[in-house]
């Protein structure tokens, strides 16, 4: 199965933005257009999209172009499992609904979503890594690889850290302290950026402060913004591509 | 009593540094080299030193020669009282003979060291706000104002955002909770950034958490890096170059 791109678009900064497939997998590579011209590899970051979102949604797409324009890295997004017009299985489709249900009678979200994106995540993590495997064969993409996933994409994240390791930085954050989840945390060494909201109305602060700890990352830093779940300021996206040029283009930044 | 200059070199990257006397106090001024000739005044951020530093002490010149290169804004330092080279009072003697025993005994430093910051404040504030009036006066120099200061810097920099309405933004961090310090930081509103060390051997984690939290700012970030009390990352500097170019020159940083 190879990777092949369904389109292609440039715009005048200098991205190039570029949908493809992979056997059932649907993604989208952002790359500078002078990587492929100088033939000169450049790193690559994993962007993995929030629940419900995919893989050219605003997030995605702004994180992308930040990454590209402001430090000359590519970066790649993927649907996760039951996204982006990806079919939604039956556990998926029985937790949306129980998701619902528990808005609509202002019950806590973590109890479905924590188990919920568990599922997602046991089928995300080797779909990332065969992406991994052809993007790292384009002409014009070299390493090291970086990760930037928020809310689902940390679910998604933590395992996927732990199991390859190909990927040197990751930018994290928002998500609950499920043991399973810590326990790999603990088990995770790069280097880390890690964001949640100070007054998060879903993922309890001390809960939050937990998952941050149980990382075994000697460098890691947290921001922590106040305001609720979906309030997390812009700059923390340019800060993300700081992080990451820092650790992946090799020079003092 | 008029600010006077004892010395002023310029570096070859454009950064003009004074020493000066305001009366009894002393400080350093830095500012753009193109500020003074172009006649448009820059923006000013206070800086406030450690405990046992002094106004042109390592952390003062970097960060006043990166707010300058970085963000063409100014940057002053004042010696805190008993600092410098200023006398040393009978009740500061006393502390610091305490802390000696303390830190020699293995015993924490916090009971010893916020009483002492807080006398070393209630001097400190009147000097930072008459030195604001002289130094608004001079040619170059404009506003909006901000402050910059961890450790002792925080202790003497939650008082004084209290008292000066001038100060617009800040940058604090990496001090004990005290009762009548988070008092004071639940009257500030102004945009805050704040940086602590994850596993400072002096300062209680939940005690650090809570001065962050204690602060009536809308608007506010937590930094919090791992390691210990002096291992605070050097990239926290430019962070915080960030956040003043981002509050105090009114453009999208």
């Amino acid at each position: 199965v190879h990777l092949s791109f369904t389109s292609t678009e440039t715009s005048t900064d200098g991205v190039v933005q570029r949908e493809f497939t992979l056997g059932e997998l649907t993604g989208a590579l952002w790359m500078p257009a002078s990587a492929e011209q100088e033939g000169r590899p450049v790193p690559l970051v994993l962007l993995g999209h929030g629940g419900g979102t995919h893989r050219t949604s605003p997030a995605m797409t702004g994180r992308a172009r930040l990454l590209v324009t402001g430090a000359g890295i590519a970066a790649a997004s993927l649907d996760a499992p039951g996204h982006g017009g990806r079919p939604v299985d039956t556990v998926q489709g029985e937790a949306m609904a129980a998701l619902w249900r528990a808005r609509e009678a202002g019950e806590p979200e973590g109890p479905v979503v924590v188990p919920f994106n568990a599922h997602i995540a046991r089928h995300a993590v080797p779909e990332w890594r065969r992406a991994l495997d052809a993007l790292l064969a384009l002409p014009g993409i070299g390493g090291p690889v970086g990760y930037f996933g928020l809310n689902m994409g940390t679910a998604i994240g933590i395992p996927l850290l732990e199991a390859e390791p190909r990927i040197a930085a990751a930018v994290l954050g928002q998500f609950w302290c499920e043991e399973s989840l810590a326990a790999a945390a603990r088990r995770i060494t790069v280097p880390l950026e890690y964001v949640l909201q100070w007054d998060d109305e879903h993922i309890d602060r001390a809960e939050g402060l937990a998952l941050f700890d149980a990382f075994g990352a000697a460098e890691k830093t947290l921001h922590a913004n106040a305001g609720r779940h979906k309030e997390l300021p812009r700059f923390e996206a340019a800060s993300a591509v700081r992080f990451f040029a820092r650790h992946l283009l090799g020079a003092r930044h």
